[in-house]
């Protein structure tokens, strides 16, 4: 992985600003003669477009997917798949008051520091627009997994908003395309609304956990010791912007537990081992056990608030700052499905890898 | 990234077994010129090594490193450098009896079901022993940044055990080299003692929390999108055995704040301009701000233990296993050095790549 | 280099087909700062573009390039540059009747095989067509090292049209835009003319050879031993399509020097060492000397021809194929600008990873 | 491909100098399960050591490969191998005339000018020594290549030395065995000791072209546009030391042929789709097609001669140069061999890059 790019065999490469014409990206390495249409693409980009409820910008975007390579009377043919989505409200007055200040918590500052020249419209290439681009990348692969294997089905959920959890025993998969929070459980996600409108009506915004959660993952899937399943799953959810903080299966919490606790016990079941807990996520020295794949992570709080925040401006001058303009409450809510996209891109990347070095043959228990 | 090799211009191969005759890295891209011995690595293998008390394995190894390529008359010659360390004290009679049977929260069964073959003494490939040639990695990258950035230092401890935090009022760095266990808090330390000797005189382990922090950090640091530093310090991280969760700065915690509370206020200081906290952890948009850069990573327990677990074995029979032999109770304590070498190969990789894009030319605040 | 990407640091990524929407290319790693506008792009646009005389394709494509990303109020800002050129003059129907049959010395049949499906319009992913994407990589590769390196040089000119050749000495490069062979010797390009017009209206095609020479390159650029100067500029060449030959200096002559004839010797001249020739090409052990970078490629003719060749279709059956459409006599001719592009993109890569890791210090002499 | 590391998938970091202790390379995304052991490396390591005869250098190795790594009860487990060959007899005495002056044609002085700093003992990193550990990494590509594709068969000889050629109707490959120069042409072998012992006689050195011909082959190898299987073989083979030029089947010599001459005209044969001729060296597209695939590439003359050139030292002062020491008059003889490895590294790359993005399923032909 490097620079704008990420994977291995299966290799994304975005490209786009915020308020550029258009932002998009190269899906390389796709098996050949996988059906793909935009049709198949468009349903996952309208999951994670903006502007759908008071909890997400106001921005206005269609998210219109095109598909302008790669793929011949309806199939995938092999060579690399361009999309493209054109960006069509991009309203730049909204920008101007920021062009010379650094948002506090913002990309603002690096990228200044960084390149000398930032382009400031809507955070430009650090802007959360960019991940339109993974979530087109994540239905390409999730194409191509739904011929390759036919029974893995990803589902990304919201676990915490803020101070708020979710009750686990209340998680009902069903429940997530009821609410604007892609929350499992329904009595939370009618608090969290109270919750996020009153941070929203106080000129605040905040954090958020999202558990993206992968069954029917083969074993074997991981390539020790640098391109592990969880390190590139690490890598893949820290590169989402706002992301701080990854955790697989237990996560931070597996330091609290003993090795008694921790153990995943193995007996044998009816098609072969089964373990009596998942502890570890479903990743085992970096290898995937064929248990549900569980990943977690932490979102910080949009940067781009209403409420007045010290900082400096181009000039050295230090300001008060208030960020007008369309902004998420609650940057964490759009990043379900990309969230879900990069898990759905790595476990692609993971089964070419895994089919080129080994050929798939797995050793046999029993 | 991929496989056994990680960076992008500072890129280091790892090889070896636990119980193979030698294990080693290849460490390329190093820039020219910068003095390097073995004596300059020594030091950090001798942090990282087993045996030194009764809260790490009872393995003897020396854990000498011999630089086999690369340095000529007492300077890196730019060329790759090839450090080895020979395995001295393998017994591998301690093994036997789990070359048939997959250890509960192992990599025992997933490294079977990948490659249909595995190296069961002391784990393999699968072994923390194969840490030892990170920190071997991660000397050679400190000599450089010594050399590169005078300012940058990088300190590892440990801030939990099991169910046994510190008091971040008490943290002095001084205490860390004090203690068996890198805790840079006195009393926590003596808690932990007695805490971890029941623990492993009751045939169990536990994990931890390991902190790793680099000031002096020059802004400008990391590749946006996929080359992000934190990205790359979280499969970094992630990549070390046993590690199942990473944070940068508030890490998970920044959940469950608000922007108001999250946006680290900017002023200027006498030398431009300076943050007034530090959620962010030193890196923003993926980008180095210049303030410390913070990241944690929670070791799960070592998965060795003399309790009995339930599992199968090879010909698919349900057995209960206990494993023999000289293990960690808390591994985390030896993944402390480990955490400050990756942070070092992370560091100066980004060092490497940002001048070779940028020419470390920085924009001006005021 | 893997698949549809190239490069280190300066990286480019290229998508499209023959007779898709568009096609173009990622350009990453740029360094910020640099002018760069389409203005800049389009004039080597034009250079490569079909229709511009009997002699190539009478395929009709303005070739016009946008910029729809990384560049910034005029400059670029170090992310990702998406250039785009769209396909206006498709004509489908010309290539109907290939469909399901496989040219002699073509990729049609390897494309089948290989992907079990293929774009067959044009030639889809292996068509020439896809050097627009490079030439437009490698104007921005120019457009930075006219910045880095003022006096770099990069000309390409035809050396050799079937089994005509040019006399040496009579290389003139002014020559080299008044033809449309881009041949440096004004005498062979009149003999060309006639010897291609006769192949040309006989049905036939023929093969060229390309020399490339980079002046002003700084001594130091290249990677041993696996990203070698030459190395990459040998992948570089060979990736372009029926390139069939690469060499560097005296090339496949080398063979039949001795050691005395081939050692380039040394003298001190007023800014340092000074060869006295330059068999070399400019580069000894992978690494640059200061001298012209010298690199040739062979050109096979064109595939597509109206002469009959025996060959078989999909379905087995043996028949004897017509190419109709409009193909290029010598497709080498529009291969200068896209060797031309190439060597400015190897170049600057090469410059990047050179500052990356040495910091462009350079060992002293006298 | 970067700096010491090449493949993709199977991937070789080689290290090492001439006068250091030892050298050797660690070959990564092996194939598990693979019987390996030293006895199926060390012949070809024996086949390309020196001291064999009176034209290659009398310096003395035994080349002994140990595997230090990565295979397991005799097979491959999949995890990096390591192979280390000690040196024994570096006799550094030889080089200390040149510690301070740069042999013409030699990489003695881009190192000293790129890094400021070099191992001039032996030529150090850039001495062909180096080649080695290509050797042993091509042996081990080779023992997975005899599992994967029983039918391949790789073999190279020398078809050009300085200025005398062979005769390809003479070609007799069991004759390559039979003379030092690893000549098919039983005839030309003889001419070509005594031709050879002239110029050692006469302190010079001469060039030479290699011929790299795999068969068996499977079609759909390679990964267009730049993982092209001919694209990497020129890189590879160019990575060569004093490799100048690479061609692929008619190779420089295409550039002089018409459409009509260069097509290779496909017939049904029993199998499926029969080429009736090579010129395009068995691969179209940058896809192999079934037929052998044929690589070729001159080698220049060893620039350690004994014959004094004129050059400069580190102080800037003009000297004539002799290199003493132990020269190979042709060192083209033991390139031999390594063309083979590189060929047999790409090929097995490529096998498992294809495996891996098209699971190697084949596009149907009758």
């Amino acid at each position: 992985m490097s620079f704008n790019t990420f994977g291995h065999i299966f290799r994304v490469t975005t490209w786009g600003e915020s308020h550029g014409p258009a932002l998009g990206c190269t899906v390389d390495g796709v098996p050949p003669g996988v059906a793909l249409a935009e049709a198949d693409i468009q349903p996952w980009m309208d999951k994670r477009k903006p502007g759908q409820n008071k909890f997400t910008t106001q921005r206005k975007e269609p998210d219109e997917v095109r598909i302008l390579s790669g793929v011949f009377e309806g199939v995938t043919t092999g060579t690399p798949i361009q999309l493209m989505i054109e960006n069509t409200d991009q309203r730049s007055k909204d920008y101007g008051e920021i062009a010379q200040a650094f948002r506090p918590g913002h990309a603002d500052i690096t990228y200044h520091q960084k390149y000398g020249v930032r382009d400031y419209r809507g955070g430009g290439r650090s802007s959360a627009r960019e991940t339109a681009a993974r979530v087109a990348a994540g239905a390409v692969a999730r194409a191509v997994l739904a011929r390759m294997v036919p029974g893995l089905r990803i589902a990304g959920y919201m676990v915490q908003m803020g101070v708020k959890g979710i009750d686990r025993a209340r998680i009902d998969l069903a429940e997530v395309e009821r609410n604007p929070f892609w929350c499992p459980d329904a009595v939370a996600a009618e608090e969290w609304a109270v919750y996020l409108d009153e941070l929203r009506l106080s000129h605040n915004s905040v954090g958020a956990v999202i558990e993206v959660v992968a069954e029917g993952v083969p074993a074997g899937l991981g390539a020790p010791l640098y391109g592990k399943l969880d390190s590139d799953l690490a890598s893949a959810m820290m590169s989402i912007n706002a992301v701080k903080g990854v955790e697989i299966g237990d996560g931070m919490a597996s330091a609290a537990l003993t090795g008694v606790e921790n153990a995943d016990e193995i007996r044998m079941g009816a098609e072969g081992p089964e373990f009596l807990s998942n502890h570890a996520g479903g990743i085992l020295g970096g290898i995937s056990t064929g248990q549900p794949v569980v990943c977690r992570f932490a979102v910080k709080p949009t940067s781009s608030i209403l409420t007045p925040r010290r900082t400096v401006n181009v000039k050295g001058e230090e300001i008060d700052l208030i960020t007008k303009g369309r902004h998420d409450p609650c940057v964490g809510i759009r990043a379900v499905p990309v969230g879900e996209a990069m898990m759905a891109c790595v476990l692609l990347d993971h089964l070419l890898l895994d089919r080129g070095q080994t050929g798939g043959v797995r050793g046999k228990i029993g």
